[in-house]
């Protein structure tokens, strides 16, 4: 199914009562390849997912306050700067060496953070975050950007989460060229 | 007040309780000023403006069902492009010759829409929108985005609004060289 122009609006947000994590990862990888088959434009793409997560959290009352991306700062290769984004205000720069979104831009491996205190040199953006997972997204070998997501309680992501968070950052550094913008 | 880096997160999107319309959208302006006096990304900023705009509704409990931007296509100068937003899903393009927000764009004039059934040509991205205000976003005499809040109720928006958010929009504008992307 194709999801375009005015029809993404009100239905992929909307998540069936009683849905379990798996399930709402696959509606949101489904919604988020409909939404980027004849949308090439990264800003307008990585909008409609932050949403697409968001809700999805919302949904599952995990207790998510945060869910967005940073991209490679097009001024400073040295850092990551504020993508589109849903939750409250956000650090609009972070250096590759510092927290866990530098960590995960720097390896270009997933971060799973259960505990965020334990994390050295973690950047506290909402003092409120427990816990975090940050997925690299690649085009080719190189990291274009960061999605991050924050979580208010302790152990807020597992191995589900990783695993559908890893293919939605895969279906996103597919399009490399979608990317100019931001690296 | 200057708020930079990792300050913006937390205090920018508390609003104290029983705070009026007009002090909330203050506390906005001045945030949007001190996020974009070291900033020019425009990604970056609209991200964190419209976390701004949709924590003050929240506060204000204004029934606001979504806040964000269209900016032009850079593929397309006859239509516009989802850009930064928070709330559900949306619509990814825009044609200038349709709704509130091409409405916008086309006259360079802000829409004030007590109730969007009565527009001519209103396009429902969310079926719950019941009223909308559109303010576009110039440098110069260009149109280079549109702001755009949707509320749940009808008569969502008034004069109030409306100074407001054009002093927002003015500040946006204002620095013109940090639209290069999006026009």
């Amino acid at each position: 199914s194709r999801l375009v122009g005015f029809e993404i609006g009100r239905d992929s947000t909307n998540f069936a009562e009683g849905i379990d994590r798996d399930e709402a990862y696959r509606q949101v990888l489904e919604s988020a390849e409909a939404l980027m088959e004849g949308q090439r434009n990264w800003v307008c793409n990585l909008s409609n997912v932050a949403s697409l997560l968001w809700y999805m959290y919302q949904s599952l009352d995990a207790e998510v306050n945060w869910a967005g991306f940073y991209t490679l700062d097009p001024l400073d290769p040295q850092q990551l700067i504020l993508g589109p984004f849903q939750g409250r205000t956000a650090c609009q720069t972070i250096l590759f060496s510092r927290g866990v979104c530098g960590a995960a831009a720097t390896t270009g491996l997933t971060q799973l953070v259960p505990d965020v205190e334990k994390f050295p040199g973690h950047i506290a953006c909402d003092g409120g975050t427990r816990s975090e997972i940050v997925v690299p997204i690649m085009v080719g070998d190189k990291v274009v950007a960061v999605l991050d997501v924050d979580c208010l309680k302790e152990e807020g992501f597992g191995q589900v989460d990783r695993e559908w968070l890893e293919k939605l950052g895969n279906l996103l550094g597919r399009e490399g060229e979608m990317w100019r913008c931001g690296s």
